[in-house]
């Protein structure tokens, strides 16, 4: 099958403390997860950097799903992306121990013609590597453009931020990046703002409590699927949108029901993606895993 | 038409900061805000008590709706029940600027027989006087008893607190409060908990989260109504558990269905409340704003 999704992003060697357990040399990083989820839908192309250090097990693990590794570039000499995280009891909120950047330092994203693929998402890395993909994309051949980002770059590179997000339809961040990047508590206003700073479409990531969707005037929540344990919330944004933008490039209904569903679908991916450490329950499960908990969540929010 | 539910609680007059203004002599108190909301669906008996400083103007927005007065006490001499709060811009939690509980000090409610109504709501205020009641009332005629409570009455009064919860159906709190109830921060592990505590039935509050719904083994859970502007949040907690018991007492469906649908009507009787300071906006509206707004709650979660 022809690829539809595109992302960038980074894949990671994580190191991860919870109150479960801790998990050293874990596969993790967001072009990661994101693939991984979002090709339950459909086939992506990832376009990512490790070194020479990434371990075939990880390579494997994204074989077992309809993901086109030829944009993986292996830095020779170079040492793969590294992040230690940990979290207290509030599942909500990573402790960021050490981040070794390592080969995303020299990462020059390659972007093939065959690249300008309908979809796209930029996925939370810096945005001038965000913006060097969507300068050398073929614009009229994209069907819509999202991207994430964090509260690093925020902070320490608004102005390239800025620049990527007049390009983008669909940004999905959570409720802290949505704050700090408009200065606003009330997530509505929030979500107003940055829809004036290019995308027309929002979606906040609010972690157990869920998530909300501006498109243009319109708007919808819905809670997050409830679980009685959380792992690791490692990976759960990116899982949300690859499971979100897995399943609008599979439908093409970008209509506010078209999001609404996508929005549905990116939280039951994610709710499994938590259920065990890195992408552990994510290779356990199949797609109709993933329809069965969706009938069941809707039925949960019926009344 | 004949009385359906009963409730006891605060009747007060409140001094509020929020972000969007100050007001001075409010009209306020757990039972007000419940009976009012409670009675766009079913007459409700009020018990309570106030001063003789009780302005009429705060009667009279009482009679306005199907609250029968005849149990609101006024104790000669004695001062209404005052609370002084303020909000910062995280419009979730309240900061208690000063409490003056005056005849809340002496307060003895007097159940009389016509009082053991079908459905009884014991909203916040001292377990002791909440016990109190419940030992009053012939039981065998109340079809659910449910109960609110606060994170003074869970440190100071947890003895009298538990021996109210063994007599108790559904639960309604917010989330900070089942936490500090049960030490687990973990709500579904917290909810069970208060479960074996003996309510079968617990809903937890979660402000602009939304709300979780565990009724014996099954759960559920609803986003908040999505509001642009919360210009008062005091009261948003009573007026949903208003909804919710003045939804159940009319239709009298206890099945799970009917405690979803409840918990709908709660949340969206309270997303009216917080848009005015005081009951401002809960005496503009009536119920057929409420089942207004609640069919496009219903489109909003329909994907």
């Amino acid at each position: 099958m022809e690829n539809k999704l595109l992302v960038i992003g980074t894949v990671a060697v994580d190191s991860i403390q919870t109150p479960y357990g801790q998990l050293e040399e874990a596969f993790g990083g967001s072009a990661s997860y994101f693939s991984y989820a979002a090709s339950f839908f459909v086939p992506v192309k990832l376009i990512a950097v490790v070194g020479e250090d990434f371990p075939d097990t990880f390579r494997s693990v994204l074989s077992e799903h309809q993901i086109d590794l030829s944009g993986l570039q292996v830095l020779v000499g170079g040492k793969t992306f590294r992040w230690k995280g940990k979290y207290e009891f509030d599942m909500n909120v990573a402790q960021t121990l050490d981040t070794q950047l390592n080969v995303l330092l020299d990462f020059q994203p390659k972007v093939e013609k065959s690249d300008s693929l309908p979809y796209i998402f930029l996925a939370n890395i810096d945005p001038d590597l965000q913006l060097q993909v969507l300068k050398q994309v073929n614009r009229q051949k994209v069907k819509l453009v999202a991207c994430d980002t964090m509260n690093f770059w925020i902070e320490n590179k608004r102005q390239q931020l800025d620049e990527t997000l007049k390009h983008i339809d669909l940004i999905v961040i959570n409720d802290g990046e949505a704050r700090q990047l408009t200065g606003e508590t009330n997530l509505v206003k929030a979500a107003k703002k940055i829809q004036s700073l290019g995308p027309d479409k929002v979606v906040i990531k609010k972690g157990e409590h869920g998530v909300l969707l501006f498109y243009g005037e319109q708007f919808a929540s819905l809670p997050a699927y409830l679980l009685e344990e959380v792992y690791d919330p490692t990976g759960a944004g990116d899982s949300f949108a690859g499971g979100l933008m897995g399943y609008l490039s599979q439908t093409e209904d970008l209509s506010f029901e078209g999001f609404k569903k996508a929005i549905a679908y990116g939280s039951v991916v994610a709710s499994f993606a938590v259920e065990k450490f890195s992408l552990e329950r994510l290779r356990e499960i199949k797609l109709s895993d993933v329809e069965d908990r969706l009938k069941d969540f809707q039925q949960l929010l019926t009344f």
